[in-house]
Formats: C-alpha cells, structure tokens, sequence
C-alpha cells in the first residue's frame, strides 16, 4: 500500500505532517496528486480546537493539481490533466444542489439539506495539505485550469476568492454603489476585488495594517478607515455625507464588525457577511431601526463546483483582478508545521502561503 | 375657519377626540373626506408613548375615503372619486424611491434616504383618524377603489396587507415553499394569506388563541403550533421531518419569536421579520450556524404608493383573499376613545376595529 | 433475457406496442417499473415524424412508478419505493445544472452545455411508455410520490405541470397581475393554475373549446377570450381597459398566438413562451414597440429533477391545485395504439390520457 | 419676452437653428441653461422624417447644465448648480415608475403605462439643444454633477451610457460570463463598458471600423470579431469553442444583429436588444431552439431619473470607466446645423459631438 504524506490533525494545538496511505477512490471520486495547496483561517481555528474535526483527519480544502486516476464512472476528464476543485464539494444531485443552495449539501439526509454539508475536504473527509486528495463526486467538482495559468495564479479560487466575490454578489453589489469591507484579511481583500468587478464606485476599506491596506488599494477600495484612528462608523457616515452604505461587507466575524457594518447601512442598505463567528451576536435596537429599516441580512458560505471555478479562473485569465500579491509566503510540504506557525500567528506580514508537495 | 373631529394624541395614555380645522392643501396635495379607517399596532405604541410622535397630532395611517379636494397640480383624479391611500406615502421622486426603497423615502435629505421616512401619517404629519386627512404627493399616493368593493373590504390595504404580504415577498415564498409563521395577530394572518397567494404549500401557524387560529386556517394554515404545548422549534422541526422551513415570518416583534425563526430556518433559508421592536437583538451562535448556513434576515416596512394599493385590491376583488374576518368590531370616530380601549387591551377576541366618522 | 412491452416509434405515423428487453442499468442508473404514463403533444410530434428520433427508440417522457433495482452507486432510495421522474432528467454536474439552467444539461458536452439536453427520455434514451424504464442520474431524478397521493394525481407533476407552472415563473407573475394565456390544452391549463398559485389577480383565457374553458375556470381563469368571437388583441385591451397585460403565456406554437401574446403586452411587459414551434416567427415592428417597450420575452423547457418534482407533489398534496380534471381517457398499456389514435387526432374531448401496464 | 437659440425640426430633412422664447416653466419644472449637449442617433432618426415629431419642436434629449431657475413647489435645488438630467425624464408617480418601469411612465393615461412614454425631451416636449430647456418633474429628474467632472466628462450620461449599460444589467451579465456586443457604435461601446464593469470576463466586439475597435479596446472588448472578414455567427462559435456565449448584446437595430446575436447564444443565454428597429424582424426556427431553448430576449429603454443619473456620474468620477474617447468633436450651438451634416453622414471618424452654447 503506497504512501504519502499529510497534514494531519492530531489533538488541539497539534497538527502534524504524517505518512498516510495514499486514497482509494470510488467510481464517483477522482485522485488528485497536489502540487500546490495553502492554509486557511478555518485550517487555524482547526488546529486551535475551535472547530472540531476528528482525530487523524488530513486537513486542507484548497485543492491545485494533476488528475492522478478517476473512478470507473466519471466521464468528461482525463489523467494529466491540471485541476482545481472548489473547497466546497457539491454533489450536484442533492435537494440542496437542486434548488441552487449547493454548499448547504444534504446528501445522506432523508430532505438533502445539510448545515455546511458541502464542506467536506478537511472537514467530514481527507483534505488537501496532502500529496494527493480524493475528490467526490469528480464530475461536479473538477474544474480544468486554462492553459496560461499557474497554480499559484489559480491558488486563491477555491476557497477565498469565491468567498470574498460571494459577498458581494450575494450582498446585491451593483453599478454606482457605495460599499464597505469590515477587516481586510484575505477573504475581505477579495470582497474588495469582487465589489469592484460588480459595479461598485466607492469602496471603503476598514483596517489598520499598512499592508493590507496597500494590496487592498491596489484591488479597488477608494477609502480607508482606519479603526484606531476614531470611531469606524462616524467616519464612514463621513466620508458618504451622511447617507450611510448601499452594502457592508464584513469578513472577520466578531461583534465589532458585524455591528459597525449594520451600523453604516443605509435605509434600505443589505450587509453581507462572510466571517465565522466563535460568540453569539447582539443586534442593538437603534442599529436595527426596530425591524423597520428594510435591512437585509445575508450569510454565505463559500460556493462551489466546477462551474464556479471555471468563472473564477476566467476572471484571473482575463486579467481582471490579480490576487497574487496576497501569497506572501511559500513552503514546501514538508515544512506545512513551520508554515502553520507562522500564519497561525500572523507573523511576518504574511497574508496567504503557497505550500507545494 | 372650518373645524373636524380628530383623534389627537395629548401625552402618554391619552389619545383623545378633539376639534382641529380642517387641512389646507398645497399644490401637490389631495383632501380626503374619511369614510372608513382603523387602529394599527402602531397606533397603541404611540398612545403608550413607546413610539414618540408631537403633541397635538392627529394619529392613524390607514385612510379609505372620497376625494374632497385636489392641489392645483395634481392631474389623474377627480373630486368624489372613492380612494385609498397607503399608511407609507412616498413621494416617488426622492432616491430612495427611484431605486426601489420607496418606504425609506428621505424627501428633504441631501441624499434622498430617511429609515422609515415614507411614514407620514399620524407620524410626522396629521393622520387620518379624522373627518379629513391631507394626502401629501397625492399623485403616486391615491388609488381609486374598484366599485364593487366597500369600504370595509379594502380597508386592511393600506397597511396590514401590504405589510402581511410583503413578509411572503420579501422572504421569497416560491412554489412548494414550507412556510412558518410566528405569531397570527393582524399582521401574520396577512403573512399567511400572503405565503398562500405565492405559492407556499405548506403553512405553519404559532400562535395559541382560538379565535386567530380559526381565521388562520381559513386564510390557508395547514398546520398549527401551540406554544403552550411543547417548544416550537421542536415542534416544527417534527412536523418537517427534521428538515425546517424555507422561510419563517416573524409578525410580533420579540426576542423569542425572532429567534425561534431563525432556529426552524432549513440550511439557506430566509427569516423574514415584520415586528417592530422594542429591544435590542441576540443571535444565538449555533441558531445562526457561527455564519455559515447561507441564512437571510429581511426586515420589512410596509409597501406604499397608488400602485401597490391597486394591486392589493385586485387581489380583493378577484375573491382570492377574504381578509373581512379580521374585523371584529365597529365604532363611530364619535367613540374612537372606547375603541382604542378595547383594541389596547385587547379585549372581547378583537383583531381589528372599523372607525366611520 | 427478461422481455417488457414497450411502445416503440418504428417510423413516420408508426408507434407500435412491441417487446424489448427490460433495460440493464449501470451504477447511477435505477430501474423503475411503470405504473402509470401518458402521452405528450410531444410525442405525437414524434408520431409524425415532425420531430426526429431514432428507429427502435421506446416513446415517452412522463414516468410513475416504482423502483424495481438501483445502481450500486445510488444512495438515498430503496426498492420498492413509489417514485416518479420529470420529463427533463438532468444529470446534476454539468455546467448547465451547477449554473441554473438544468434543462439545457449538455454532459459529454466539453462546455457543458446542450440545447434540450436535458431532455432524455424518449428522445435519446429509451422512455417509459413500457412496462419498465431506467432512469438516468437516479439519485438527481427519483423523487418519491408521498403516500396519500395516487398515481393519476401526480402524474401531470413530470411534464404538464412544471412546463405549465414555468411559464408563470419564468414570466415573473407577481401580486396583483393581469395575465393572459394563449390557448389552454393542457399545458395552457397548467400555466393558469401556476398563474394564479404565483398571485395573479386577473387571469384571461384564449381558446374556443368549452370543454376546455370549463377546466380553465375552475383551475382558474376570470375571463375568457374566444378567438372565434372576434379579434383577441383588441378584446384584451378592452378587457383591461387599454393598459394590456403584465404577462402573456403562450402555450401553443404558432404565429397566431405567439404575435397575439405580444401584441397585448403592456409596456414592460413579459412573453412567456411555452410552445413548440414548428415554423420561423415574424415579430412585426410595432408588436415590438421597435425594440423600446422594455418588453422581455422568455422560452422555458420544463424544469426537471427531484427537487421540482417534490415541489410540485407537495402542491397537489396540498390541495391548492387539483390537475384531476385533466385526465379524460384512461387506456392499459396494450391498448396504447389506440390512446395515440384518439389523442392525436383530439377526438372525443380527450386531454390527457392516463397508460397503466 | 426673451428669445434664445435652438435646433429646430421643420420637416423632412431640415433640422435649422431657430429664435424661440425661453421656456415658461411650472410649479414642479425646472428651467436649466444648457452649458453642453450632444446629437443622438435617434435625433438623425427624427431629421431623416423615420421617426414623427411635431413641427416646430426642439430636438435633443441629453443635457448638461445650470439651474437657471426653479418651479415654485421644487424643493433640494437651488439656483446656480450644475446638473444633468437623463434624456427619460419619468414623472416617479405614474404606476409605471412605482412598479420598476419607468421608461414606460404614462402620466395622463387611465392605468398609469405608456410605451416610450418616459422619453419627452424632443420628442413630446420641446429638447436641449438649446440655450435653455425646460425640465419637467425637476425633483425627480435633476441631478447635481460631482464637483470634480467637466461638462464632457458627464456629457454621456443622460443616454448613451445609460442605455448601454442598460443592455448589460438587464441581459443579467455576472462575473465570469462572456459576453458579445452587435456594433460597437456610441451605445454599443458603452454596453462593452457595463459588461466589463458587471464581471464579464470574455467581451467579444462585433464590428469593423478601426476607429471604432480601438475605443472598444481601452473600454474592454478582449476579441473583435470582423464581419467583413467571415460568418460571424461562425468566428463566435469558434471563440467560444462551440459553447457560445452567456449574454448577446444587439446594438444597432437592423436583422442581422439581432439574428446573429441569437445565434451565438448558449442554451439559456441572453439577447439584450438596444437597438432601434425600424422593420420587422424574422426569428429563424432554429435559432430559436424551436422555442426549448431556455433565451430570454429582452429589449431596454434608457433609464432615467436623478438616481440613476447620481450612479452613472460615480462611475465616471471612481474613474472605473472613461467614456472621453467618445466625443471627437465640438461645436457651437451657432454651428450645429454643421454639427448634424457631419454626424448624421458619420464623416471624418465622429463618434459623438459635443455642442457648446
């Protein structure tokens, strides 16, 4: 039985590189040998023991690689051939899939809706911080890279870019509007990205750090508040004359943004979040106009299969938003623990990190 | 000077009968002679000083009258002419209402938007539980009534149909939706004849009084949940196998109404809330799914203007909503005091009252 | 080798009942033995040999049943279980499916993407007008009928109903419109009931046969327009006071209906169409308002998998429409020659007819 | 009684330089002086007698201007301010604006919708190229210009940008689509600027004047598809390797744009039709799928109103798109017979002319 190694979570605080047998796929699945992947904030709250996975379970959920081997069943796709897959894995044939909320994946449930049941990779199955990964229910997920583009290029599709874009396409993003991002870490560097590709005319960043605030001006924002300099939502009334924002955007998942991003609606106005929260929510009276301010809400989490990578991926080739400066930092396999202590801990400006088997 | 009878609101707990002339009109204006009105929800806040409006105003928001005068500007209609207004009367020219968000109309602005701002009545300017109302911008706010209909039978249009249906609208009920409804005083009976009209095939009333849950049915619940009799999200979750709801409509305006529906929301579901508020929010981290489970929160202020009125009444016309039941009692504006005392305390099964001056 | 009887489309103006071999299935296949079908308009096109299929192929798109044998990679169903399939089976992972657009399902395809691709069954595979067909995709197909309804109940559900259902969907029907349907055999029929289940207020029926119009106002049409009594453009604009409609349903391919369907429009009004064509269309250029009248005009297939035909088995289960009446004739599957006789030259007032091996 | 200048209609032909009194205006008017305009296909339209204005009307529906002065019930304005207007100038109170269709506003009619009845500027009521223009329903209707942006630089708003990035918004683009622009004349090039600015990410330009494609080069076409050098059904095809495209937009209004734009479409695609026809068009069987094809056409009319014009000069002042390259010539007021002669013979390369008083 051959081997291979992975990045596997053994108990809180430790996750470790390890040999593991390499998968067996089904007639649905495919292997894929990776040849680049990178760490998420999820990945961290993982190893933190915030968000509990099983024990021995290969993390990971951003997939770059070559088709290794595909199941007796799966049509459309050859060996050698380079390929993402989205973090979320939808099986196209679920209830969820079929009235268009693919990530919320029921299959196996007696109704085929399941809470986040479309995330799977490093989640309910092997993830992807791996030499090779499984990848269910191939022909929904495979998504063929275009030729001119690098893995590195494409490394950012199947998790952070389709999230931040998700934010602002589900948060009604279109032409003329104003809008704010509440933290710009990656996920809100690529709602950033997403709001302009929509229409958005006036972006507002919220950080503090400088170079976050950089890459983000160089992705579209028009404005930065800057959250240590005074209060967030006096200067965004501010800066927009009193009218407050079209769409709020938070992507860290605390109670200040999530406040703050309600708080800088306009009437009428939809905030669209994106972060994962660890604490329940307050929702003051006055920042909710008593129910009667025609607020919107919207939550979204990460959308899925091929199709959607093949958008995304046509929107790095097209050469209209460039997600590269977010890889600040890279690896090989074999140091993913070194890589895990350094964006575990945010050292070193690092923003993403590209880790190569 | 010519004087008319009007319910004024004094101070807290008084709201009484008194004399004021009759309004003048400007150019844009219409005159109304009411022939029918009612109490709203609203209107008891305001008589418990819980929603603030000036000393000395008339109250009330739901007119059903004739035309008696019209401003020198205002073409389309003539003195005589039967009509209704919406308890929100926008201007159809301030931002706001030119990108579709006519409630929060914010005439006056430098930007065009005011939360609740298309609420005049009996809020900022003289209401209509009078022998006459002043009908701002009466071009987009008049609406003939269709001739077979009376006074009574278009008499919820103004606000609790328009508010009741659009908790349907806004929450996106589609064909084969499972449709929960918390609370079914006058706003949620709506909500269900609205879920009906859009297609949802199965409805679920919360609720314990008798008297509502009878008209409930008749409106089109399949199902009713009695919160003395278990918890509720239990109680839904069995009734939909595990599965929750597409959209739940909350319709009274508290933490626990509000949170049961956002607990029976099936992954990527919409909770859609009409209550108005009177104290600030808490999201449970798990019943919000820590921001992942692809939810929506709308929040909904009454529909207005001529053309949605219209079309609330062809939906009365054609018989395919009977809302007549919801009125239970009948006063003389003579006898409005007696009327708000009943309607306060809720007495004697009252749903909603009809005042003819 | 097991042989079933199955009807057969051997060449122009023969479809003949013959014995075939019961159909293997492979891993993502099930096998479903009919217990009730019915012929399409379709397949009387088919018939004629005005639309094209292979020699040998069994007819029929419209399955109920019950599962006799799954593949080894389905999951989800047991055997034994009363199921039925839309017309339309698509596969879930195409890009078609994982973009929203399912009927148009092109797998094999390298984009994705095939006109009427989704369309299988008795058109490149063999159909269920047989005692036993297999289903394709299962596990995005099979939805189990719920257990009080009987097989003639939802036997509309896999084709006339959500092709009918659609026309209304796809063309926006919202509270309070006026819509016109063009022609009411049976799909025109389905599209009244899915107009009214969506909250039009107003629904005007064009046809001439008083079988049919009798179907029409039960299901529910306010208005009926005989072509034979004088022009229809002009009795719509009579009957809705020279505004027009907000949505015109066509619902038989021809010019005549297609042109009236447009001509009746209001401006910004939607054309529905549902029809088949079998001719080039002429859009005369006022009909067209010369491209400015913001009209839309939308083709629809009927919607297929599991989760549309849970949807509507939930609509007949609750009562709000009943298609019953649409089942004149009922034929056993050895007498199919003689249905295709009677229902293809509409003798006898026949509608639909019901085929039960 | 004050005279002024203004390009006249006087028959057939003749389109002259006139003395006319300054306009008089109403409570709810405004009266601008024009301080920059331009010429419109469709003003070529009214000179060559194909579309009917009265004689003796000003023409021109694109103004840039001062607020000279303001009707008596025109509030949130003052004297002296720089504004546009669109070239629609809808009412906000007919029930065609207050139900999301205000190109078709029908002020004076029964039901409130009339079929281009939001255009008036030179068409119904006297235009701009003028000194002076009366705007009518100023509230709703003027719009302040950003400090920053010259005459020229907004000079496009009121039509051609509006309309073209009408053709996209409403053909639905979303990131990723790739999208094809019939002629990519003034309107078809800023419907190439909407679809870039809506996350297109493969724009495709139909054309074959050099000067032309250059400017749709700096707006965002990535392909030009020449129709001298081939089938241009065929050289999309090929572009799209077989799959076609998601939205076709037709720009020019002649058979073979709009024909070739139904060609070139995906399953479930798009035809976004801006142009203005002025003969019948043909809809060919095939490519109309035969009616199962799941297109949607739609035809748009320049939006207008004060929000719509606010959103598209934030456009242009985010710098996002710079529509400059479009005015390639100026001229006197004195001069615009000259102005007409030039553009409506498309001589010496014009695009659009800028008109100065």
């Amino acid at each position: 039985m051959a081997l291979m190694k992975a990045a596997v979570f053994i108990e809180k605080n430790r996750i470790v590189l390890d040999e593991k047998p390499i998968p067996n796929i089904g007639p649905l699945d495919a292997l894929i040998r990776i040849t680049s992947t990178t760490i998420c904030g999820t990945d961290v709250h993982i190893l933190r023991g915030e968000y509990l996975v099983a024990k021995g379970l290969t993390v990971g959920h951003e997939p770059v690689g070559v088709i290794e081997k595909l199941g007796s069943q799966v049509q459309g796709f050859h060996e050698g051939q380079r390929v993402i897959a989205g973090a979320i894995t939808p099986s196209g044939h679920s209830n969820a899939c079929l009235c268009g909320c693919a990530s919320q994946d029921g299959v196996g449930t007696p109704h085929g809706f399941k809470a986040i049941g479309g995330w799977k990779f490093g989640n309910i199955i092997d993830g992807c911080q791996a030499e090779y990964v499984r990848v269910p229910d191939a022909m929904a997920n495979l998504s063929p890279i275009p030729d001119p583009l690098s893995d590195e290029q494409v490394l950012m599709c199947p998790d952070i870019m389709s999230t931040g874009f998700s934010g602002a396409e589900r948060g009604g993003v279109t032409v003329g509007d104003t809008v704010a991002v509440f933290a710009l870490g990656p996920i809100g560097l690529c709602a950033v990205a997403g709001a302009r590709l929509l229409g958005a005319t006036t972006i507002i960043g919220v950080d503090t750090v400088a170079a976050r605030i950089g890459v983000a001006r160089r992705l579209g924002i028009d404005h930065v508040v800057d959250f240590k300099q005074g209060n967030v939502v006096e200067q965004i009334m501010t800066l927009t004359g009193g009218r407050g924002v079209d769409v709020a955007i938070e992507a860290l998942g605390t109670q200040a943004t999530f406040e703050g991003a309600l708080r800088v609606l306009r009437p009428g106005g939809t905030l669209s979040s994106l972060g994962v929260y660890s604490a329940d929510l307050h929702i003051p009276l006055g920042a909710f106009a008593a129910g009667l301010g025609d607020y919107r809400i919207v939550t979204t989490l990460c959308p899925g299969g091929k199709e959607r990578m093949r958008r995304l991926m046509a929107v790095i080739a097209s050469g209209r938003v460039d997600v590269s400066p977010l890889v600040t930092h890279r690896f090989r396999l074999d140091d993913i623990e070194a890589a895990y202590a350094l964006f575990a801990n945010q050292r070193d400006g690092v923003m993403k990190v590209a880790i190569t088997p």
